[in-house]
């Protein structure tokens, strides 16, 4: 292994890691696997939070249990300076949800779900013909005289053949997020959005939306793909069949939300803070499991492997369990402001929120010379699964803090079930495979231990 | 990229593989997987083999209709000389299985299945004491005196620390193989073994087992992880206690079954053999959708792969399923013995046994350079999840071809969950995610069409 020591104005490694620390390390870093892998704490504490409190939204009082259940776990394994931190949150909840396909004769029912901050529809519902789009252009070349008055079907499937389902889910996300928005434009009085997944079943999946600049607030409800399917089929051979959509969701007053935030205080540098999260929020039809339950204990599990190792880190490291990552990022923000008002020095922030997948590697939202030093660590993770140490994003929750110029870092398992589950019913504790999980947890672990041992100096910019 | 260019004696690239090659081979590769993620016919043919026939032990009926079943879907794909190998197999078959472990007053029932190759108890079942232990030296420190007479319960868990899974199913899978043969040596009347996973349910794992030069054979069963666990816990407190063990499975008469055979003949080398390859037959419990299923359909679908491209090879590829890998690699031996017979020439074989998890890369059993060669062709296949290069096994069935100097080539799947599923009730087609399956056998078509097209010539030792 080459040394470590660098210099180039960003980061200064003070230690020269040899052959002989590099075999050392090897030990050290197993410890945390085999603690992670034997005795399953993470795991545990996702069936805590998935079976015993459930669906955690903003708002909820569930979510709020799961805040006073993560403190009092924190406690439990001995962090210091366990607090939650209010959040500003909004309440959104979800109702009778049914969609009726009517033919002639025959009527189907499709199984939708409304999308996080979707109006609801007059309690009789909305009866309109469906126009199905394939593109947001569509809307512009149909045009206001056809979309008027009608239910607009955007019909854009995620993309199969790419290896990064993210990236599938990036380029169709649009009917989710400004589908509503950009119908009412034309005078649509619905919209039904394929949902965002690769699979096909009848389960719909939801995630938020927003109505951005449009003067007409639409309801907006997301079908699962074999209902997308059929109304597509129907649609070809009678374009005259109409939907009644019932959504009875809707947005209550804002209220108080928690974030969950813990220490290990460095015993050379307390006020640098390494920073490790995820976000306790869920969508409410299933619970969370994989978005974001895992990230939230893998990110626990961190601190309780420090502890259980008894390895004191030199900087502070810190977990945060973040509010609302779902619908509006409001507990990140807030820990943001926090962060800016007491001039905290974040030097390293890491997120999983990628789910629970086997692990694959980091993502680090940092310049290229810091990415190339971090990659010296490789030949120590990639026995462990971890391959990947690309340039790239990190989270939405640690992304607030890019402008103090912190060390970004996402953790990436392989996300090819992800959008399976992603925001449905599925996204429960029995896809949670307890090793894929725990494998994770100590990857996390050990990348931060090493940042931290071998004396990763940040020098902002 | 450097060139591919090498000369060790062993291997000869005679193409420059240059940065202009590579960009045009990315889209080349890319075609494969554009095809595999979309159609999913490996996946629809994994849905067939286990939902339309099930379970395919050797010497079953079902074997051979999926034997017929992949013949007919071979040249239906268009494939040259498609036939069925005869093979000489062993017929066991499963019966009733029941063990009641019995306290003064309560009766317990401890869920259990037979070894592949167990005798069968008397009709009324063996009654007796059990004796635990955690180590093969136990039984000579136990000794005759204690053992005879009794059950031995072999209790070795896998050990959960290891990455790899595969790894630690190896240090604990003596006890199923030869722990009824050992015991036996002491005079026990039967064997319990602990499931070999590392999933902690109720379901027990089967797979075979052999009587070695044991005099005496006895019967042998695994348990679930649970039942094992409440046997454990039972025998702390009453070491008293006996199970009545009932098996009525059994050995039939050796019958024929069959190796699926296909090919796609060389343009420019046909009487050069590439192979690839994963096995027909399944244990009986589950529909062996991951082992071997998935190997099988995957394999199917590289043939698929190239014809759907219209990439035709230098060299023949043959597809071979083999019968009977799990029971006596009679299939392999067989196929083997004719290779020999006829002089084939195998350059490459590639076989797909472990499972159907997300692609990791694959394990080489020829000489370091030849891997090192073979390493060239990374930054084109680690873009589809495919890391690992390393020297190692490649699987049971092409092994038999080994000492013909064959490149053997293993495909690693993400192993963290096949143990949960091996050999028991829930290996069938819901475990199964299209995606990792499809990845797995579009990887497997680009590593052959690289070699294929980059003139890999094996000079033999």
């Amino acid at each position: 292994m080459k040394s470590l020591f660098t210099l180039f104005g960003i980061l200064i490694f003070t230690s020269v890691f040899s052959q002989t620390i590099e075999e050392g390390e090897a030990k050290n870093i197993k410890a945390f696997y085999n603690i992670a892998l034997s005795e399953q704490q993470a795991y545990k504490w996702l069936d805590q939070l998935c079976n015993d409190i459930g669906p955690r939204p903003a708002g909820s009082e569930n979510a709020d249990k799961a805040a006073k259940w993560a403190k009092a776990e924190l406690e439990k394994i001995g962090l210091e300076n366990v607090w939650l931190q209010e959040v500003d949150v909004p309440h959104w909840v979800r109702g009778k949800e049914t969609a009726t396909l009517k033919e002639l004769i025959n009527e189907h029912d499709l199984a939708i779900t409304a999308l996080g901050g979707s109006v609801g529809t007059p309690a009789e519902g909305i009866i309109a013909n469906v126009v199905e789009v394939t593109s947001f252009d569509d809307l512009e070349k149909i045009g206001e005289k056809n979309i008027k008055g009608k239910i607009v079907f955007f019909n854009i499937p995620m993309d199969p053949t790419n290896f990064s389902t993210g990236f599938s889910y990036g380029m169709a996300g649009k009917q989710r997020w400004a589908g509503a928005a950009e119908a009412s434009k034309y005078g649509a009085v619905a919209v039904l959005t394929r949902s965002l997944t690769l699979k096909r079943d009848n389960y719909p999946h939801t995630g938020s939306m927003s109505y951005g600049d449009a003067k007409v607030k639409i309801p907006a409800a997301a079908l699962s793909i074999e209902a997308a399917e059929l109304l597509h089929d129907k649609l070809q051979t009678n374009t005259g069949l109409t939907v009644n959509l019932v959504l009875t969701c809707k947005s209550l007053e804002r209220t108080t939300g928690y974030n969950v935030i813990g220490d290990i205080t460095g015993s050379e540098k307390p006020d640098e803070i390494v920073l490790v999260g995820g976000h306790l929020d869920s969508w409410d039809l299933g619970t969370g499991a994989q978005d974001d339950g895992a990230g939230s204990v893998q990110s626990m599990q961190v601190m309780s492997l420090f502890k259980q190792t008894g390895y004191t880190p030199k900087r502070t490291h810190r977990v945060v369990l973040f509010m609302n990552e779902e619908f509006g990022l409001d507990g990140a923000k807030t820990y943001a402001e926090y962060s800016k008002k007491e001039n905290i020095n974040h030097v390293i922030a890491l997120e999983s929120d990628g789910g629970s997948g086997t692990p694959r590697g980091f993502s680090f939202d940092t310049n290229m010379e810091t990415v190339e030093a971090i990659r010296e660590f490789k030949s120590l993770l990639a026995p462990y699964g971890l391959h990947d140490y690309a340039k790239g994003g990190s989270g939405a929750d640690i992304g607030q803090l890019k402008s103090e110029g912190t060390i970004l870092i996402g953790y990436r398992p392989d996300n090819q079930r992800y959008f399976d589950y992603h925001h449905a019913y599925t996204d429960r504790f029995d896809i949670i495979n307890a090793r894929e999980l725990e494998l994770g947890a100590a990857g996390m672990t050990a990348l931060l231990y090493l940042l931290d041992k071998y004396d990763m100096s940040v020098v902002k910019k």
